[in-house]
């Protein structure tokens, strides 16, 4: 099977984040390359990480950075391919508002599909649903994990009924 | 051709704002339909609305609220299809930070791509990006879109040196 | 003796913080059902839930959720019960201001009681209020609370004095 | 008929604001004694006021205040009837900030419920809620009213399919 | 000598925070009376201490309270004492901000006299700055302090270039 | 009759704001001057001016800045005189909360009296009772200016009692 | 005379707000080049802008960016010339928040010399300080200037008492 | 070699965070002074430091504090040198928001080159990029260090490849 999917993230520190991301999509079954490069300290690699994105087959980014997090956004500058921004509260975050709001904020022409604050999960669930636009066999998957996710929640539910 | 893009918003107050996600998809060919339904006022609507949405084959849901903003992750709770979520800063909204948070931080399992504040057209944007990962035509669309704005800001570069 | 106060909860993981409602119910002679539903996993259940909330005699809800907590508000959207809503400084919460501007900014038509974040506690003193607006004997119980709160500060105080 | 409902604001530059709570309490039928009092410019007056409600035979009582807005709160701690806050964006608030960490932070013990900025309205819907759960015809009344909101929806959104 | 600081907390819990306002009295021979009341337990008990204040020979009341902390303006509506505020980042407080904002925001005609966040000790400097205004032996003892503040942090800079 | 508060602003710009102390301050018969030197501009100027002002018998300084407002905690460096600052919501500044929070959070040791933003009122009357420790004439008016604002209170609830 | 600084911007709505460094220059007598170009729709080109500016003899860039300001960062990862950004407060920003900490908030190894929120003045200032720093002849200008506004300063002042 | 950089900091307290600065000079063989002398309780030695600095041969200050960050500004207050402001996020700091805002939003004629939160590390860089403006061998330095980033990235990216 084709890889579809690319996870980048601006550091490897921020990889105990974005692993969510990964599991996730073994889960799902769907393929996905992964990759380390920072916006800042290596342009030029994320420029042609980017722009070289389409031509490898990629469907969707998923991108996950902290503090002035540049890096979906610079991703988003150099292709039309959809990217997934994740705010990671990294050390030298405050709080996340700074991951957030630098990936969130972008200006009109070059969004940035942005989720929760180190919310790489979903970011993968919302890779996956795009993937499945055109995948009917993946939105079953979808479906059957959105009904997995029910009952365990009724599980618990009636564990806490009959506690 | 078929209606593949779904826009939706709390209130016909939220017009304004989501009349930009309107134009950009006229503009790229992409035809939607266009609903107003409160996640609070009409719930049920809005369940029969997200839970039929796919088989209308609908491909990309795109959802514009103010304030407690809960209408994308209400219809995201209730289909598989990707939901982009429009902050609006409307009247009751406190600098649009109460419609920023209530989209932005779902839970792990139900996500919303959430775009910028008043980020209408941005979300059309990734709807079409969307969309266009199935059809290179549309793909075509979104770079020459793409390339536009580049000439369009190399062109007021070019008057501003000029001046 | 009925049942008149419902509480809920978005996830178990709400249950640390949800207990401190229970305890005051109970240190009231006040009976309540407790429940544990994702508004985001499981959306019918919740509407089931709600709707069915006045046919079981229930006079108020308590809802307590954290993140983008949604939970109180679809709540409110069902029933004409009063819904008291409880911000919980979850794990996935940024600092508590998603949990708050979520559940407190409501649009006009649909309230929810919002007490403090983490204030499940008073959540419960709320509710029995509410009940106690009909209830005498109730209220008298609030009272003799409030006069042993009052008695606990000054024995507290006359010890400081002391020191 | 009685008074049953006591709406207090802590200056008559609240009114504005506090009208649209006597507004729907009119529309209700639901008759409200109405006084500006400041919790800091007439404290006794305020103590007075709260521990009379009760023997006023007051049910519920709807406090606004803006900046830091310790009316509700005050009120709260003379009585155990509930208290709805009403935090008001007024000319010396930050951005209504002061006014909404004032009125929802209260300590354990003293609950105030709290809507949303500005959100008089609902407090009034939410002071019927809570003199409905001993009033069948009250809330046959709310769910009137719930029934009208969602109408208006529906043909807001017609409206909008035929444009 | 006469007691003509009082200090005041509004909980036992803001102690470790308020007892570095004692030091700093006691290293400048100040005499103070100290209390733990609640704005809210005991609403009473904060009236008759604040309206006895001026009658017990008080010149300054440093009152310190978290979360909605109500204490200090409460108290400053009942005397024209100065009231100087310690915002407590206590355990019910959302960083501090709640605090900060219920003491610092209080409408024209009440002030409150804010320090910073826990910043008990600074209150106690302020309170002796303010009783120095009628007593030259008590501002040449804070101009010695001042001196002891500025040869420790020379002697620490001497150390630090000798490093 | 002497000289005993000064006023102080950052910039003539702050005049608007700084003149609400100026006249409580004639309406009490407190006389003062008032400069307007910048802590960033004028250094030196600020430095002589604080370090003089004991000398020139002044008993408290009103400060009041914006954006970093540094002005308040400059002149607590030099001097052991009570400071009070007054945050100004001026064009430079986000909101006020550079202005509040640069003179709050002053450093352990060197406290500034800080009054809510743009309280400049409240810091000519945090002034006036500053002065009235020492003065009881001057506290018995301000008794008297509090007894009036709470007849304006009482007198425009009447109003509103029955209109 | 060279072309020592080089002012950038995202955009030329911009414009209003970076004016306010050219006309410093100017004053200054420093010559600049100017461009508005974008770091997302235009990545190439401001990555050659960058790379370049080194090679044109450019000694400080100036980057102006509102939003989710990526600009002063993106061209700080491509050179080592000093870049001082500007956060500018556009209509798509959330009151400067955001883009003051898209700016500021750089990571270790990449840093921008961020100014306040419009401080387009100030960033020409700072970069005329840069300049320098190797010119004793514009080191003598800035203090010139300095001096300047402190003599307004003064004679605003002496207005002030005359008034 | 000379003294060119002088590193200032509060307090002896901020030095855990301003090593990082010290060390970067040192890796690129820039010598510093350094010393730890507070804006409010040393400020003639922070202004006799500011004066004099020019006159020592400094060319660039780099200056760090916590909650009402004060130094940097008072510094540039007393100088033409460039200074670079570090906001420390220390015991006495509402989760850095005040050190930020204090530092950056430096009034108009008076800038401070603001890096990241605790960013003393690009505080050296930004200052070695100062002095490098005038030092081709120190530019020099400054890209190898760039280059020896981008192959530290590329090295774990590889790695991570190969997990």
């Amino acid at each position: 099977m084709d890889i579809k999917v690319s996870i980048i993230m601006g550091s490897t520190s921020d990889l105990p984040v974005m692993e969510e991301a990964m599991k996730f999509l073994e889960e799902m079954g769907v393929q996905y390359e992964c990759n380390a490069l920072s916006a800042h300290r290596t342009p030029e690699l994320v420029m042609d990480y980017a722009m070289g994105a389409k031509h490898r087959g990629i469907k969707v980014i998923i991108a996950g950075a902290g503090g002035a997090a540049h890096l979906p956004g610079v991703i988003a500058a150099y292709t039309s391919i959809p990217v997934i921004g994740v705010p990671v509260k990294s050390s030298n975050s405050i709080d996340g508002w700074d991951s957030i709001l630098s990936i969130l904020q972008m200006p009109s022409g070059i969004p940035v599909a942005t989720v929760a604050l180190n919310g790489a999960r979903n970011a993968a669930i919302l890779a996956t649903q795009i993937l499945a636009t055109a995948d009917e066999t993946l939105y079953g998957k979808l479906t059957a994990f959105k009904n997995a996710m029910k009952e365990k929640v009724i599980e618990a539910n009636n564990k806490l009924q009959n506690k």
